[in-house]
């Protein structure tokens, strides 16, 4: 059933590609209030592309900008259910004048792979999500109907931090259940070589402030006979990575998973640009973390600690010489799996407790805190996307590994209690969120044909 | 001779209190220019009290307050040459409506110990500098003249940093030669316990700019991959003490002097209250030294190693999970008698440099330095200090340290090449700088004295 679905797909692509400028015309900048009404109008354009399709869609209302749910009921009750996610919005489009076309005024150009969209939202995420959108008209073009029970989220608050999509996500908790969720959103490993995240680092953010003397203390006076709350800070902030980069927080590795030899292998076999990777940060060393390991390792499987910020005494220009009442810091840990927030915090208490010297006192609040995320390679969604994608691309997808957390992937566990499966067509050049955002077309093309093969293998229960 | 030098200054008493009054009737706050005027006046009030005792004197400019310099011949042209410092500038009043009387309505009150002269600069300097002036008049009534060629040098501005002395002493540095300069603006050891400070911290001031990645990084992203210029910092500050509260920038305490068997002895005997001293701080608990000395040798005798502020990341409310690009602190070592501050820092350099992890840089600014300053408990006018004390007070005099520097006394040695006494007579609950600031009557009566004894024991080249 395949076969002529990516069949219309290639004849389809310029209506495709007309349809998709249509959406990147919509200025849905999500922060400025300027564009509200430009929220709307693209919430109900995609209200009007799923309801040929068989959709019972409608826009639900939230704080923010609106939400838009659709469901299809595909070939029977107890067909496999999928659930798509998408967000409509966009970044602000400034600084403005170093775009080369208008951000709303999606222009084709041709680069070193053939023609590119350039467009804010040309990428984020409006070509990814309208990828799966033609995927789903494709098949229903050939097939008068879809393989699988379909629910479709797409959200207008992506941009501005997702801040009401939380209270959707429990509002609609049974209207949304589904078995898996489907996000293109994230990265290719390169133009012709696949990509499915399946790990996320989780994150648990701190705040400590010492305090010390009553009030702030003349350092002649005082220095040497009553502890300096940012002596202790430091102190006990120095001391929470050893010489080899590894956390001394007490217990901290020990729910640690290991990657597989298979993974590690697979991992090498990319044979990542170190140096270009470096250099995109501005350094050519790297550092701050396990010297033992291998970049890819360190940021896809391994935990981490950064201080984030950090204040105390006189910071104004020229001198004071002040031992100040107090001194904080803001540390946060990206975990992986299987590390438990809670157990970390326990850890990271014990081992302030123990580096405070007498004189001082640390008191430690805990902000947010999630645990990592981790498909386990042998799920069968995960081989099902891998299926799929070798239906489309000669090399083979790439499991690939993210240092950042992803929101929405916890919250579709924890809410919904399903996976995600990230599967993204995006390349590390596609300047997301920078002016002359592009897509390129061939990424596009191959991530409708990607979509549709995946819209095949979940038809069968995995 | 000083028999009857002191029985005029106890028959005197009086008149000295109303003189005292006087000046401390002038509003000479230097700081604020509505007070300007009145700068000028206080300057010519001092002349005016000198003139009379053979004095020579005059106003010299500045860029700021002015400055008031006299000279007396003394008996001869190869009699001991003393010169006077003291400063006519006082502290704002503010908090105005904390004081129960005027701030420059100079009101006696019974306290505890006697009269007590309530008024801004009551003591900090205008009470402690006319103790010397008292005493030299006191003097030239008895015997027609003073024991010793005397030079006074009185400034307006040492409440604000005293900007223009420096360059008064460069300018005038032939005319102020003299062979030692007495000073009273520091504190006694208690109200019956005179004290004469010797020793003074000095100061190495600097900063560190810790810098790693091209731009802020997202810590999701980067984090355990690329140097955090926070982590790194701490790194280094944290290292700076060992669990001994000891300074392990390398050579550091190489050219310490320690203090004799016999400071020691003296020290131990003054039975410190170091319980009072920790509350005056607001803790319980000493810290930030050396475990294995006493308060009094830490502050006295003992360099010490602060961090004064610190900044880096992200420092408002909530969380943002940044690596920073650059973090920074501001870094003093308190230095005792023979620390070389120029040594101190290519330790410190040499410190750094094996402290910084690959990835960051570390810039060292170095600020203002001074070295130590410490009169040998031998030195002829430490003797005659303390033998005019003992004719004044039962209790031998303390030789006292001091944990903060006095530019004065500093620039003194450097610029005029001679020590300085200083002779203090406040308390520590006298509230220099504070509402409602006093001076003992007695103390005053007390210092009027010994400074006509200091006189004697000077005239015979000590």
């Amino acid at each position: 059933m395949l076969e002529s679905v990516i069949r219309r797909i290639d004849t389809d692509l310029e209506e495709a590609i007309e349809r998709w400028s249509d959406l990147l015309r919509i200025p849905s900048v999500s922060t400025d209030p300027a564009y509200k009404p430009s929220m709307r109008d693209a919430a109900q354009w995609l209200c009007q592309q799923l309801e040929p399709l068989g959709f019972e869609v409608s826009i639900r209302e939230t704080e923010g900008h609106p939400v838009v749910i659709g469901h299809h009921p595909g070939p029977d009750r107890e067909a496999p259910h999928v659930l798509y996610y998408g967000h409509y919005d966009v970044q602000p489009p400034d600084p403005i004048e170093e775009w080369r076309s208008g951000p709303f005024d999606p222009t084709l150009v041709n680069g070193p792979h053939g023609r590119q969209m350039v467009a804010r939202g040309a990428v984020d995420d409006k070509g990814q999500l309208m990828m799966w959108v033609e995927a789903l008209r494709a098949w229903h073009a050939e097939h008068g109907g879809l393989p699988v029970r379909t629910t479709v989220l797409l959200e207008g608050e992506e941009e501005v931090g997702s801040r009401n999509l939380r209270p959707v996500l429990e509002r609609y908790k049974e209207e949304l259940a589904a078995d898996v969720c489907v996000v293109s959103d994230t990265t290719m490993w390169d133009i012709d070589t696949p990509a499915i995240t399946y790990s996320l680092r989780g994150l648990l953010y701190t705040e400590l402030t010492c305090r010390g003397p009553g009030q702030d203390l003349h350092s002649g006076f005082y220095g040497g006979a009553v502890e300096n709350p940012i002596n202790a800070l430091t102190g006990i902030l120095g001391a929470l990575h050893d010489a080899q980069g590894r956390v001394q927080v007490p217990g901290f590795y020990d729910d640690v998973v290991e990657p597989s030899d298979e993974e590690l292998a697979a991992w090498r076999s990319l044979d990542m640009d170190e140096a270009g990777f470096l250099a995109s940060a501005g350094v050519t060393t790297s550092g701050g973390g396990e010297t033992d390991r291998t970049l890819l390792e360190r940021i896809w499987s391994r935990p981490s600690c950064d201080i984030n910020g950090i204040i105390g005494g006189y910071t104004g220009a020229g001198a004071k010489t002040v031992i100040p009442e107090r001194a904080s810091a803001k540390v946060s840990f990206r975990l992986v799996a299987d590390q438990d927030p809670q157990r970390i915090i326990e850890g990271f208490r014990h081992f302030i407790e123990s580096h405070t010297p007498p004189g001082c006192q640390v008191d430690l609040e805990v902000g947010s805190g999630a645990p990592a995320i981790r498909i386990p390679t042998t799920s069968p969604y995960l081989q099902a996307a891998r299926k799929a994608l070798g239906k489309v691309y000669d090399n083979e997808a790439v499991l690939m590994g993210a240092g950042g957390s992803i929101p929405i992937a916890a919250w579709m566990r924890d809410i919904l209690g399903i996976d995600t499966l990230l599967m993204g067509f995006s390349l590390s050049d596609d300047g997301m969120h920078s002016p002359n955002e592009k897509f390129e077309v061939t990424c596009f093309q191959r991530g409708m044909k990607a979509h549709a093969a995946l819209l095949e293998q979940l038809s069968t229960r995995p």
